[in-house]
């Protein structure tokens, strides 16, 4: 994001799968990535790990873990439902100048970088934001059972619910729902299968479906067009406007462009950082007399 | 359901919250009720609670259990999902004729006794079937995470999911909304509450929207409509046609009536029997000579 000599800065992006932290420091940025725990499902293993990296830190940047306690950071984590939560955590760490928010925020301020725009977050959950005169505005996020329409667990979610259908005669069977058949099996063990699957394991279906929508699969084009109408629907509810770009993130969101309305489609645009480029952005914002 | 002499049968039905045992011999009739296990995901608990049930029967009737072990048994038990789950069920039990299908059929065949008609299972779960021409068709019935449309669970799943569209700024606050933010807390609160939630937990809302609806509380009759309309959908794609009878079944079905279809809510018609007296039906009906 920057060929500028960078201030000494933390910043930590705590996603689904990996926690990736990075300290720029006198010039030079040191980056290390760890397997990531869910800080709502598991807060020990996530301070654990969050420890854990940011003992790395130091050791790469050949600085005592005290020292680093005295650098603003950022931290964007998966599970942080609000600013209580995320306080708790911040007073947990060795950081004495820590704020701890949620993977959306980063992610949306890493992807815009200094301009306005949207940001379109559709990976094995999704959320939604807008930074219009530098405010930034988030909606959805809150998860598989509530929330995440148009996301991969919930596109895995409509998919096997339209095996179901074809089951109960409801709907014409297609090869998306034959192969989905194949792989999970008889009703009962879709359903066996739904009542122990984690939100990923549904997600695990979706590269089934974009690439069944692609062919022309009917089930699979239902299911995209539906998506990208909650896209559409959150965008414009939002408050999008042409020219605004829309930077796609995660890995589903790209795919739902064919099926997203042209005026909405032609702004996508690629992001200008990653979630951990947004969290060294929001720490360098940090008031350093704090 | 009769005055006449029954003939030596066995009826269980096992619910979500109980199990209820009843035996016909010699012109009388032996009912016991037991707390219930779930089939799908307490096979252990279910099997002895219905050998308990079985011990149960064979002492009030005062005859021994390798009697009972001779009698026609019908089981419909919650949790058993296909043909083969049930016939491992049935191996399993101290019976030597003993059929173990699930917990719709009997309802139906309860609620229809020997008529033609159609029934709408409306409780913490859902499930819909007609009979035609003695012909049994049953469908949904999938459990919450894949079905249950218009059920207790999916009904409190729904507010909450409104409720979070309102702190998202894309819905109105509604009493019904406000109630719900009081009862279960913040949206992080409501995010942690369905990540643990059983769907009965979520069920237990749904009072609150049926009296809201009432009330004509804009979000608890969108609710209330949506379920009709699948409930309506679902009907007429079983081939519903007047002036057949239609049986509500379950704690919610009955507060449907308002929302449906006035040909349909008028022939909404009370069962004749209940799952257990459908579970005698069916054992009555098993082949005295197998």
């Amino acid at each position: 994001m920057s060929d500028q000599p960078l201030p000494s800065v933390i910043g930590i992006d705590g996603g689904g799968t990996h926690c990736r932290f990075a300290l720029t420091h006198s010039g030079h940025r040191f980056d290390v990535t760890l397997a990531a725990a869910n800080a709502s499902t598991d807060p020990e293993g996530t301070l654990a790990t969050l420890k854990q990296g940011l003992a790395a830190l130091a050791k790469a940047a050949d600085v005592p873990l005290a020292t680093l306690a005295q650098v603003p950071a950022y931290l964007g984590l998966a599970g942080v439902m609000d600013a209580q939560m995320g306080a708790e955590i911040a007073r947990a760490l060795p950081l004495h100048r820590a704020v701890v928010g949620d993977d959306r925020r980063t992610a949306m301020v890493g992807a815009l970088g200094d301009a306005d725009g949207c940001v379109i977050g559709i990976g094995t959950g999704s959320f939604m934001g807008r930074r219009t005169g530098g405010v930034d505005r988030l909606i959805g996020g809150w998860g598989f059972v509530l929330g995440d329409d148009a996301s991969g667990a919930v596109l895995g979610r409509q998919a096997l619910r339209c095996v179901l259908d074809v089951h109960d005669g409801l709907r014409a069977a297609t090869p998306l729902t034959r192969a989905l058949s194949a792989r999970v099996g008889s009703p009962a063990d879709i359903v066996a299968f739904a009542s122990r699957a984690k939100p990923s394991d549904f997600a695990a279906l979706a590269p089934d479906i974009t690439a069944a929508a692609q062919e022309g699969d009917p089930v699979a084009l239902t299911l995209m067009q539906e998506g990208a109408r909650h896209i559409d629907h959150r965008l414009r509810h939002l408050g999008w406007q042409h020219p605004e770009r829309i930077c796609p993130l995660g890995g589903l969101a790209t795919h739902y462009a064919p099926y997203l309305s042209p005026d909405l489609a032609a702004q996508l645009a690629a992001p200008a950082g990653t979630a951990l480029d947004g969290a060294l952005a929001l720490a360098a914002q940090m008031d350093p007399a704090r």
